[in-house]
């Protein structure tokens, strides 16, 4: 598109969206425009249903046989294999566990027992903090093990590696600027170079075509609350390729990664698939929840997902420059779609107060320390039309200068 | 009581049972007496309302804002405090996140790190496995540490508590035979060594009375889905003793576990609490659920709750002893009140059929290798016309030879 769209545009749009019919899948309050469904997606009448249901009758009736009777104890490697669908993983590489931040300690651990004598894991200093934490914790077990960082060490993450690097952990799309990295490129870099790579998804699952298995990804982790809608704090995913399976060891060995769980043996034997990245008991009710949002997920098709992705991304900037332009925006997002993820950061002075302004008016984005306006688009239930009224809105605020209203002012502690 | 009581006199302890109304909260299937709480603790309706509630209220209308304007990020230290008052925990010491599993990770690191110099972790041969399990994945990231098991390396683990020893892992109550150990008296034992503890509180936090400020704990851990009842794999706690938490580190130091998680500061700098011990984003599903939950316990004495449940295995071993004596059983928990926790264990060279034949007949116990019956009294909803009863079924089921049915020698995969 190289033009500024109008009204009429946008409705035709929204009326040739193949995709248009997914919206009515969801509960979306009266009056809202989400735009944070990179952080938190919505809920669905389907997900309320099978929660009542898993609740009252699997729990309330079925009691412990649920374990079995309700499929309980496999929920992770089904939910697993369903999400290996929508990230190019075949099955029996990928399992539903934990939190992203343990699934990186797991992967971390696991790489560097596969590159012995390499000591270095490289990372982005603008990746998402938690995994950099992780990578931190890896390393206080490890003495001779250190971190360098893009950024910090070295401009680019590229010049980082080399035959000392154990692994590198990056982000797919950066959580700030939404910039996509190039995960083929990057991971075949890794590879020649020795080195192994840990592709963090939280910001791609469910919006981007992504595909582990032809990139020849070594371990990916990610969230399902994000795009894919598992409901808040949802279990988080870890992939590891078939191929380093067999080998791969992780600290975190709980019950749920022996061969034989219910053997109830004294030493530890890993299972000799993808159980052995499970670790304990998992939250049942919200892997329940989860699993009634991936119904969704079964019938789409993701280069549609990211067609429209692009489309909405792209019609946000064109309109957000026409119309804020006087306002003292700038663009923190690549412009370029090959090269941006599913969400949209502009910068300005005051990103707080206006964050908190268009909260007010039903235009749900959020701020990211120290100015960044981000925006979240999930092709599944944003319409165009909710894009153009998004600009509106935005637009008004700029103009009026609500924004300098003290009640947008305080800080509250999670954002 | 010194002699097997009828049925008037088993009818009359429950009209005296002064927590008998709380089996009113409860929501239990028809036709069930349920033995199994030390494994699945039942629903209630208000947890099915208040679940609801999260889901369609918080997530659904709410969505991102929910984390602040319903608490969702406080949750780990609310509900850790809650369940702290029913371990003898003044607040600040206990917060709930992630698994048992993961949670003995967390305490034996922080645990060594605070007794650098000595090597040996001792732990029970017996022990609930994933807690050894842990521990191996400790060691398997310090190169000189080793485990020694109580019944492997020496008869008792007192024996085995010495200058170079740097923690001991215990468990409350052991998860088959549900013999209680004296809190008070090893963790003292451990502190003249210098060695520290970390005590599994899964089979006793909710049954027992638990005093671990009272006894100098120095770490515990627990699940809240057995007799806490908060919901199928719902996520556990950790304690760590306040004059710890200062020094005490630990690997998994996710963005939650960050003095200010959003502030997104590239480097980890720990709360200086118990938030320390969280890692990363919580399952708010499950933890909403087990807040419900925990509303049952907050007007609960735990007192009463131990004289109950001493009442209920009491009875229940005579009954069985006096019924059932033809027929094969031999008590595998201590007979004696101070040393057994809420679970009475016979063991039977059928077990595994009798306990299938029983589930058949609405009387759920569970089974655990090579040959016990295991059953759980929980004295929130327990009667001890359920004990009377469940005793009646028992011996039908023996003397009958029911359980020879061949649909009962068929082996699940999950018991």
């Amino acid at each position: 598109m190289s033009q500024v769209p109008d009204l009429a545009a946008v409705k035709a749009m929204d009326d040739a969206d193949p995709l248009r019919s997914m919206r009515n899948q969801f509960s979306l309050p009266e009056g809202v425009i989400y735009l944070d469904g990179n952080s938190l997606g919505p809920a669905s009448p389907a997900v309320f249903n099978e929660l009542a249901k898993a609740a009252r009758e699997e729990w309330g009736e079925g009691l412990i046989r649920s374990w079995n009777s309700a499929g309980w104890f496999d929920l992770p490697v089904e939910l697993g294999d369903r999400i290996g669908r929508l990230i190019g993983a075949t099955p029996g590489q990928t399992v539903v566990c934990d939190t992203t931040s343990i699934n990186i300690y797991k992967a971390l651990h696991a790489a560097m027992g596969l590159r012995r004598g390499r000591s270095v894991i490289v990372a982005e200093g603008s990746s998402f903090p938690t995994d950099l934490y992780m990578a931190e914790g890896v390393i206080s077990t490890q003495p001779d093990a250190r971190l360098l960082l893009e950024g910090v060490d070295a401009p680019t993450i590229e010049e980082l590696i080399d035959d000392r690097v154990a692994v590198v952990l990056v982000n797919h799309v950066n959580y700030k600027t939404g910039e996509l990295r190039d995960m083929a490129a990057l991971t075949q870099r890794a590879h020649e170079a020795g080195a192994l790579v840990v592709w963090d998804l939280c910001h791609s699952a469910g919006a981007l075509v992504v595909d582990l298995d032809g990139a020849r990804v070594d371990f990916a982790v990610g969230c399902t609350y994000k795009y894919l809608n598992g409901g808040p704090g949802s279990p988080a995913f870890i992939y590891v390729a078939q191929r380093h399976q067999a080998e791969a060891r992780q600290p975190l060995s709980g019950w749920w990664g022996h061969a034989r769980p219910f053997a109830f043996e004294p030493r530890f034997d890993a299972d000799a698939g993808i159980r052995k990245f499970q670790c304990g008991t998992q939250p049942v009710l919200s892997l329940r929840a989860l699993k009634a949002a991936l119904d969704i997920w079964d019938t789409v098709d993701m280069a549609a997902v990211r067609e429209k992705s692009l489309a909405l991304t792209d019609i946000f900037i064109r309109l957000v420059e026409a119309k804020c332009a006087p306002f003292g925006l700038a663009l923190e997002s690549p412009r370029g779609g090959a090269k941006r993820g599913s969400q949209v950061s502009f910068t300005h002075d005051h990103a707080y107060e206006i964050v908190q302004a268009l909260i007010a008016r039903g235009v749900i984005g959020d701020f990211r320390s120290p100015a960044i306006m981000r925006f979240g688009f999930a092709p599944l239930y944003l319409r165009y039309l909710d894009v153009w009224q998004a600009v509106e809105i935005l637009e008004e605020a700029l103009r009026t200068e609500v924004w300098k209203d003290e009640r947008f002012a305080a800080r509250a502690a999670v954002t």
